[in-house]
């Protein structure tokens, strides 16, 4: 049965699995929604009414079970299994995701990096070499390439939507600001800073 | 009189913001709901909606006066005035907000970046020297600092927020998994990019 997470439950869910897995670090395989309340400056209620729509997870008296939770939760979030990711754009933004370290205890495996500069082309990075962009579609047939990151400007990007999507991937990370158009089975996620930073603006202004 | 302007609204000011402003790139200083919603994929409806919001801008049989509309909406962002960041941690993401070109255009000026790694004190980026972090507060105070982008790893920013707000910084751009506790005078604006990155797997195998 599938389950049915309201979104607000759903945004929540990689921050209890961060803060879970802090707690097994720790040795710690139990915890209270009160214990939980604390560390995460949630309420004790917001927790007990979340892990409701998670199923049931706690149990009277005991309270919940850290690794099985945490098991729960990778597997509603998908990051159980492996997904292989490219990123498109070797500048610093590209650069800092491949980098980053976070991503592969998700399941994230960072297996290629594109450029359009000739000179970069061949360059090594965390192991991965940067390739020219008329080998993306082997690239990603041979690699079973799910996940494209997109970061270069928009002005260069000339197809770049349309040939991934013909290529078989299924999800765009958006860092540029292209204007996705894609088809029903292909989801986009829009990470635009300057547009998290007018959101910050915006705040500090009408505090 | 403040405009109350609902949030799903607001979130769409910055991308009218960008194509408002690339339709002046094109000379173009007319348009309609119709004309935009073309161009952006949003409804005409939804458009003149959102305008309405905003106060009533467009005129019948003439449409958007599209300078005009321009300004309003950085006045509404409060992007029409500078305000000066600094970046903390100057690795990958840091050199990504640093270089990055949209920012100066939304009134956004990079004033410094800091770093606790003594080999990295003195390196020059974009004209922006790296600085260790015991020059934090008087460079907040001599450089009037607004806002702090804040890049570094959670284990090793010890009392950096506290420090950041106690010099009088106003809003953090939160990158790091630091969980933030502000007075209520200091705004929080979190960009977890592992977060994005599992909404976009989620979004993949719920399709």
């Amino acid at each position: 049965m599938e389950l049915r997470i309201p979104k607000a439950v759903f945004d929540r869910l990689p921050r209890y699995y961060r803060y879970l897995g802090d707690l097994m670090d720790l040795g710690i395989n139990r915890t209270s929604s009160y214990d939980l309340a604390e560390r995460m400056s949630y309420s004790a209620t917001l927790i007990r009414h979340d892990m409701s729509t998670l199923g049931d997870f706690g149990r009277l008296g005991y309270g919940y079970d850290v690794p099985y939770l945490h098991t729960k939760i990778s597997e509603i979030l998908g990051i159980n299994r492996c997904h292989n990711i490219i990123v498109i754009g070797s500048g610093n933004l590209g650069h800092a995701i491949v980098n980053h370290s976070n991503f592969a205890q998700y399941g994230f495996v960072m297996k290629g990096m594109f450029d359009v500069d000739p000179r970069l082309i061949g360059m090594v990075i965390r192991g991965i070499e940067i390739q020219p962009l008329d080998r993306l579609e082997t690239f990603i047939q041979e690699q079973d390439i799910q996940i494209a990151a997109v970061t270069i400007p928009k002005n260069k990007a000339d197809n770049l939507v349309d040939r991934l999507v013909r290529a078989g991937i299924k999800g765009i990370w958006n860092f540029s600001h292209l204007e996705v158009n894609v088809p029903e089975n292909v989801v986009v996620e829009d990470v635009h800073l300057s547009e998290s930073l007018m959101k910050l603006l915006y705040q500090m202004n009408h505090r």
